[in-house]
């Protein structure tokens, strides 16, 4: 279940993937900051969906594993019926809350004890600023929990939660792995408020009758819990330990690995969400990846010209585009930087610069962001051998070299796009004792082809991407002065 | 004489302009830094203009005054003969020997002294600059003069400076109207090798008989001095005193006024060159004007997109850009921040800026600095009652409006697009007694509309100004460490 959209894919038992179908969804954007979710809706695309999948395989479905969007939060009553929508990752509006936080000191704490950055996307926030802006609401849910536990309760009429989902709530204890008590006292919730929690192998019995009915499964198809889209999506690629980093570049952008204990950040620039007592998901969300690529082709140059187009452009100049630098913060950014107000900017610009120069200072100052967030977590794990790549944003020999280029580390393009769904599949394997080890996830993994760094860019890009920060550290406080004159002026800044 | 090009305009007695012609001729830029011109080239062009001139007046011209670019430098030999091109206020190599003098004190001395600001483009660091640099040629130098009285010196075989050119050398002591002393011993040289000094209604008389027959001139012809572009444009608009200021902006821009005392800046960010002992030319040149607009037209749309396509684009999206600044630094700045590795950089885009606002905040920056340039002079002499504008850039309504708005005083727009020779003219007037006061000028000059600030886009420049200014002082470090970047990889940078 993604933020757009769900997909479903079917494997074999081989794990060969063989039909794949997706289902779109709106998201309910009404409010200033609001990104929302209707719960029902999803749950409506996830059974056209399973119902598609099982009618490919004839019913015989050994077993249905979920891979899902973190960070979501959803209240029910004592019934267990909706009080709200699915309030998502991308939802802004406990970001007074969180700016508060990070003021008393609690950001910190809730960072140290949870793993969860101080970002409005954590839960932990939301019932926050629920529990202030609408305390009858919060009264009267009894239940609060996210979209994949929905989807699952709706099926079976259980309420469970896995560790790598619950990380991410900013609510788990990084060395229990349970509940936070003294978060949940700050919150005035007990513990039979939320899920029950259980490992992504869990098998959820109970599947209804009703629904085994309606979505044409047989007797025998099984509901495993499977785990949060960024934790599948790192071991979906093969990245089972720090020796290597798994980095997605689609729309947005995230770079992660696991690591075998807790190990936090003291700026808190990265997320620490524990998978298992012995393993440990860190990694950056970076908002700004194709999203960035895509404004500047239809801006500065024009709708009608393609990716390839633009990226053939930028090609023709070489290295550091001349001394101009692009910061891509066109709509705030979480890692590495953590600041919503965050802008975009073209710094440095001569008459000698022209769009070539420009076309490639986007990609160049999308990937010195993307490194930033990776040299957040090496600063504190060390440097991986190399780099697993995935996503849209990489489908070029060019923008693949210039991160090995930029990183300085070997990029390995991988042949699977759909890492998170493989994995989820994997767990199904491994909850039905189809396979033992998590090891075993690399034999359905190919790897593409693996870049490696050139020196001569390589010199360029470090003498280049220290300008790069110097810039935005010195032109952070700006951004704060810019969105109160936007904040301001609402007429005069119409979308 | 401009950078370019020469122009001569002939006037009837009246005073109406009846003939026109231009003769371009190239600047010299061989080296890293260098903008010379070769003299002998100027003045063929200048002959080539005045026999044309001549002709269509039938020989009949009462006097040639003259109108000229500043800051140029050419050495001659003890026969008069040329040792060195004309080295113009383009030419950036005296650059290191600047950075020396701010550093010691030396050029806050020198503009204390003559008003010159702390610049590459005035003589006095140039001369420095030869004396450190090629020793032998400024020990052959006997005579050190200006492009202007280089070509009055062809003609009339004398050596003759006017006051407001002479104040552009940076050798001019500000309070006596004299070579500075202090300042020539500095340059081991002595009065005798520059030129005699006099006023810009000054006879040269000696026009040989040579040129007279050459150039199809009567025996009645006389040579008129004239004075700098920058002191002849400010009167030829009628700005006789501070209660006006004119604002020129073309390719490059100048707000300048005229005062009666020696009023300098405690920061240096604007000249003060006198013209005579109750009058003195205060002003700050400007690097980007419609050299900025050009860039941006050509890069951020296209070649083909015409001006007036890309003001009716920045038309369509209302005052402030939705908090999009430009600075247009695309060529370094002279006035009002005097750096010349400033860069220009777009700061603050959302995924809503779309290139209407791009193109907006191009012409508001451009705005804002020349804005910033008046304003250091506003800040010691107090603000005008209104500005006369002139120069391609303030062509259309919009940017005149855009123009009152940003400076919230009244702009006027000049019908005469030529004061430089205009008033070059009226010097003559005065010269030969056909008119007897400077205020007369007024009857030469045309209003064509005037332009009132708008309370409400005052308000909303008023709050973008205050972070456009803060952003630059940010960023202000950074433009050395880039312009340090494309100097360690020119082969990475070519035009
Ligand atoms: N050839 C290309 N080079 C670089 N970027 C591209 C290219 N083609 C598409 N993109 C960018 O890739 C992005 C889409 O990638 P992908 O399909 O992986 O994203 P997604 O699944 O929507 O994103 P996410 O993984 O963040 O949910 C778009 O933002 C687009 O601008
Ligand atoms: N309609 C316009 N609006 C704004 N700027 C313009 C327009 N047309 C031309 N320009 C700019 O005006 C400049 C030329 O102005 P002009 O006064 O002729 O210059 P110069 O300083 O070379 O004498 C060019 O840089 C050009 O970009």
């Amino acid at each position: 279940m993604g933020t757009t959209a769900s997909k479903g894919v079917l494997y074999d038992e081989n794990g060969k993937q063989i039909f794949e179908i997706g289902v779109p969804y709106p998201l309910i954007q009404t409010k200033v900051g609001q990104a929302e979710e209707d719960p029902e809706v999803i749950f409506d695309a996830v059974q056209q969906i399973i119902y598609k999948l099982s009618k490919n395989a004839d019913g015989k479905i050994m077993a249905i594993s979920w891979s899902s969007q973190m960070h979501s939060l959803i209240g029910l009553d004592e019934n267990k019926n909706l009080l709200t929508n699915s309030i998502t990752w991308a939802d802004n509006r406990a970001e007074e809350i969180v700016a508060g936080a990070k003021e008393s000191g609690l950001g910190k704490i809730i960072y140290q004890n949870t793993g969860m950055p101080i970002h409005p996307m954590a839960p932990v926030y939301k019932l926050m600023w629920l529990k202030e802006k609408n305390a009858q609401l919060y009264k009267q849910v009894k239940y609060w929990i996210g979209i994949k536990e929905y989807l699952i309760y709706r099926l079976t009429g259980e309420l469970w939660m896995d560790i790598p989902m619950a990380a991410g709530s900013g609510m788990l204890d990084l060395k229990t792995l349970t509940w936070d008590n003294q978060i949940l006292n700050k919150l005035e919730l007990s513990i039979d408020q939320l899920p029950k929690l259980t490992k992504p192998t869990e098998i959820i019995s109970n599947l209804s009758d009703e629904y085994r009915r309606k979505l044409n499964l047989s007797s025998n198809t099984l509901i495993v819990i499977g785990a949060s889209d960024g934790y599948l999506s790192t071991i979906g690629v093969g990245v089972l330990s720090k020796s290597d980093f798994a980095l997605n570049v689609g729309t947005s952008g995230a770079v992660r690995t696991l690591v075998t204990q807790p190990i936090i950040d003291k700026k808190a620039r990265y997320f620490c969400y524990p998978a298992d007592k012995k393993s440990y998901l860190v990694g950056g969300p970076v908002n700004n990846g194709g999203i960035a690529f895509e404004w500047a082709r239809k801006t500065i140059f024009d709708a009608d010209e393609t990716a390839e187009d633009f990226l053939n452009i930028a090609q023709s100049v070489p290295a550091g585009s001349g001394g101009l630098i692009f910061h891509p913060y066109l709509g705030g950014e979480r890692a590495p930087i953590w600041n919503a107000n965050s802008k975009a900017s073209f710094i440095g610009l001569t008459r000698n610069h022209t769009k070539p120069q420009m076309a490639r200072s986007v990609l160049e100052g999308i990937v010195f962001n993307l490194f930033e967030a990776s040299h957040a977590i090496t600063e504190n794990i060390g440097r991986p051998r190399a780099i697993k790549v995935t996503g849209g944003f990489i489908r070029s020999e060019f923008v693949r070299q210039m991160l090995a280029n930029v990183f300085n580390i070997p990029m390995v393009a991988m042949k699977n796009s759909q890492s998170g769904t493989l994995a989820a599949m994997f767990l199904a394997r491994l909850a039905l004792g189809m396979n033992k080890e998590l090891s075993e996830i690399n034999n359905f993994i190919t790897e593409e082809k693996v870049y490696f760094p050139d020196s001569k860019e390589v010199k360029i890009y470090q003498e280049i991407i220290p300008i790069y920060q110097e810039i935005e550290h010195e032109i952070n406080q700006s951004y704060e002065k810019i969105t109160a004159f936007q904040n301001r002026h609402p007429d005069l800044f119409k979308a």
